[in-house]
């Protein structure tokens, strides 16, 4: 027997038009789970949404639910579910892939072409996102989380998935050096990953000096670098110049000749520039920032000493990995990269700090997340 | 005793300045070899030198010896060579690296960057190349060829190399979609060795029919595309749209949604932004040209389809490899890649040939070797 | 709307007793079609539930359906079936993974331990297998097959797969040198696809000259190696003394030091204990013949030279590879390993001939296809 | 010119017949230096000689000097040498592969089959071991150790490079779930390798309860099992089924389903059998530690469970991670597995220590380190 409640949703009408609404929510399909949502964390494509009404090519052609870095507990089980029972924590994986195309059957469902992901415009009808008091959801994308499991730590599940994928499938050697552009949530979060291995080196660098600092308190890199702001150039040629010059500084700074990894998490040009040359020959640079579509590489750089230059898109089959690595203590510090909460109806305060990036009181903002 | 016979050696004196010259040559030392060359094929390197005095970076700043595609005949073994005899026929592996430092003993020599390369102007005092009627060389870098394996292919081997490096670094999958950027020598080679796997497609394309022809007629693509000559356009933004028009047409002339793995052999940057659009979600374009040192990509249609950019430079432990492929017969074809040869007083003729890539008679050149 | 139309299937309901029944089947489910079964080849499985009406461990608990190596002609489509059409010839994959286990995922759902597999008596109640007229089976699990792959080929999509996943698992290198034991259906299909890559040597070794001759009439082998009948040893001393003399003795026929890759498809424990002997320092042996459950290594000759021990079971994401390379020619024989073939209504003869291994007139029987 | 200068040296003449001599030692050749030796552990290998005069097949045919886990400080440099300086302290690695063969260039030099490793009577003339006051060793197997690593860290190189290996070769899983066997040296290094991986189970399993209170002392463990000693079983199916129900116990002691990954480190059969059981679908089994070299394992619950088995021997391009590993802090309590010290002078105590694995006051014996 389908029942409906009522539901308090946040949906998003235009730039900057966010609406806490109330709709009905339908009882869970037999192969879902209906989960009262406790925390969803915003992140950067949340905010575009919410700014501009688009995200890159994706414009929003529907009122629209962001939202998807989140974690509830399941209120009621579809009629065919058996992973789960009500009382249930469960961080949710919103990404849903076709599970049969051959990238799904492969174990790389995260770049199926068919994937919906809830609070993307990508596909149309939209599908909503998180924010909001219950939603549902396939039950086997709602993964169970234990009791040592906190909801702040259980909101960074996604952006950690990010970063875990990032370090699979950058194969660093045991005992590596390893530079990360950026120090946002997703650098600090790969900075976290990284220490959790066995790597010697994890330099941050940042052109912000509070959040290099954060890096530094929380232990999540052994060494950082101010990124110097610098007059822009023009010409391609000095701005490659630049762009050595400051691979040889970073490197100078930490008393390596090159790095074995390089993890890009700002997308700016200059970032995946210099992180080319300040990789060593047979090094990798993960481009995990979505950065600008198009982009001039020191291409023969990279190539010449066999840099290869790695794409990653969102993550698979990395949840297990991100609760297990947290439950077990591996990544002591990252609830504390939750630097601010809102409540639900307080959603908008919420996006203006992460926009922001600094509080009223001159804090960083690292990751916001808003209760439900 | 070390004794000094003459030798025939071809020295670059300057730009298209080749002079035929007679010189002494010591005994090998203790663990060299000395080897009659027998054909040494021309490369896209030492006609740079020879155009320019220069390749890229490296201006020539002494007479050159050019060429290091070669084999030959081994007639003096050192007093502590005990894996040669004097007879037997070799292919000469002109890199010589290091042997000790972290990439040489990891098994990636080709980037050891204390590699000495036989013809290169990169280090000083330059080494010479094997252009020359004999030359000395370590043993441990002279492979055996067997008796089935002519000297044609032979002086194959080293291009070869560079295929097959590209290919090992590829990790295509079994029975997997493939393209190659490029119908040159190196193009071919690696259409030969992709055909050698399982490869179920083999698309070369190139802006020459007459290259593509040979493709066709020597079995090494299952299908070739013609890319058509289009106007120079100046707006990336209309470079681009090019590039993935492009890319679908050759997608839809192959009845393929896109390709497993991408073997740009050109370094024309609309071929490594054309092979970008033409990858499959997962896949990867391998750099094995020698392009343009800065390109303009559309990395976010790599990045975030996990499109990997792999460089190739040179090869690692493919010798053993391309001579087993020849000598089994998984390669029947290629010694017809040997279009033209000419003797080692006839040089100059090669070199043109090989530049004007066409013969007086409008055959298209490959392969040309010198032979001793 | 369900209809149920009359359907003959071939049921097993005790050791040697097949009954050819007809049932009614039902109209597929929205996710599934119903396939008209052409060809469905007999597998070892097969005739040991035939034989003993239990697999190893896994006893019949109810009369059951076998076969699973099936192809056919889709009847009707799934309510919610897009993929396919009436008419759409198909290659049926047996196995139905959980899809959401880490296994599935995570693109090894071979090992899903909640697989169902048609035709096995694993899970109960059992799935019948393909051995009738007409199935029922998921769409996403039917692969359509190109208008040039004949149904006597699709077959063989199955056993093929096997062979392919054990390949891939192998990671051989490029030019390796390979070593098969056992020239029945598996073996004979992995020399084809090590044929179909670029080993240099595909050596086909089994106690039976006639199937040698396939291997080698077939071009399916480089070089053969008929392993001599030797009186049984009980001493393992002296049994791994014999395997050691018969490792060197393979080698030598084969002109190497050591194989590159062993593919033991006997299950026999001598030949694994040969395979771990004949090959190279840091080779591998891929364990394909489902043999002895219990067996006796000599594990310091494998773990001293990093040979390492690869285990196989069925195939995952392998179907779409076996039809690419059946349809572009890279196994252009393999049809021929199809010995012979009978009607549904005579499937009693099929079994016994492929019980046999030789025909009335002493021909070799490699795999026997039933047709219904 | 060379000069020669008096050198205590340790040499073994027969069963438990160590003799301290003097005897001359050269000046390093030109591409040597010389070491005074500062520590060395003793290894098992050691003791093997030690007590019987031989290691397994390798008897000893003329007075060995035992020792290989060493380091010390450079005293004189040969005349080639430009790496290292008088004054360096320097770990040695003392296995001198051949450096050219196919296993050398391509990065598996440990199972180079022309390996000459200092202390073993593999090959004859035997080369004499590092328990001496110097030694002569090529520079570039001396690896230079910052001033923040200690000389009882730097005799645990060696063994740490043996575990280092195997980690590598095993490929964990991301916050992987692991069990090693044995908690002598190198069950712990081993566990200590992984504890600064990202594993989130370290599970160390031993007879011994003393030993497994160590690994829990120094939080290389996350938890310990100690193994009951059972009556011994003759019969193999019995001896499976323990090993069976042993894997059961310990899966449940560790709150898991199997393990990712299975680290040998005693070579007890019944222990690589638990270790296959223990295994999950898709796991790997990493042989460490030198066993019986025949042995009987349920094969088939290995590779029906696609479960490798994967020999590790020795180690490759190992030094330069461990010292990086020690010096960066991630092993911040390895230096307390060198349990004992000892003069040179009194190195039959060490090596009565060693073999007895307890000391006179009942403590456990971990690692014997003797100072020269």
């Amino acid at each position: 027997m389908v029942t409906t409640v009522p539901n308090k949703i946040l949906m998003l009408h235009g730039s900057k038009d966010l609406r806490l609404e109330t709709r009905s929510i339908q009882s869970p399909l037999p192969n879902e789970v209906q989960v009262a949502v406790h925390s969803t964390g915003i992140c950067g494509s949340d905010l575009h949404y919410y700014s501009d009404f688009r995200n890159g090519a994706f414009a929003v052609l529907a009122p629209l639910c962001l939202g998807h870095e989140s974690a509830g507990t399941v209120t009621v089980i579809g009629s065919s579910v058996t992973s789960l029972s009500v009382g249930d924590r469960v961080a949710l994986e919103v990404g849903m892939a076709c599970g049969t195309c051959e990238l799904c059957r492969g174990g790389r469902y995260n770049i199926c072409e068919e994937m919906l992901f809830k609070s993307s415009a990508k596909t149309y009808p939209h599908a909503d996102g998180t924010l909001a008091e219950l939603i549902n959801h396939p039950a086997d994308l709602c993964h169970r989380i234990p009791e040592n499991v906190t909801f702040d730590q259980a909101a960074l599940i996604e952006p950690l998935s990010v970063s875990i994928h990032g370090v699979n499938r950058s194969q660093a050697p045991a005992g590596g050096k390893t530079l990360i552009f950026g120090a946002g949530a997703i650098g600090l979060l790969t900075a976290a990953v990284l220490r959790a291995h066995d790597m010697s080196e994890v330099v941050v660098a940042d052109i912000d000096s509070a959040r290099l600092t954060i890096a530094k308190d929380l232990d999540l890199a052994t060494k950082t670098f101010l990124i110097p702001q610098a007059p822009m150039k023009t010409e391609i040629d000095e701005v490659l110049k630049d762009a050595q010059d400051l691979a040889a500084k970073i490197a100078e700074v930490a008393g390596v000749r090159g790095f074995d990894r390089v993890y890009e998490c700002t997308g700016v040009p200059s970032c995946v520039q210099t992180g080319i040359f300040a990789s060593k020959p047979g090094g990798k640079i993960v481009l995990i920032g979505m950065g600008r579509a198009v982009q001039t590489l020191p291409l023969g750089a990279a190539a010449l000493r066999e840099v290869d230059i790695i794409g990653v898109f969102r993550y698979a089959n990395t949840y297990p990995t991100a609760i297990t690595l947290i439950s077990s203590g591996k990544l002591p510090r990252i609830h504390k990269l939750v630097t601010h909460k809102r409540s639900l109806d307080k959603a908008e305060e919420a996006f203006i700090l992460a926009k922001n990036g600094k509080d009223e009181e001159g804090n960083v903002v690292v990751k916001v997340v808003i209760e439900a």
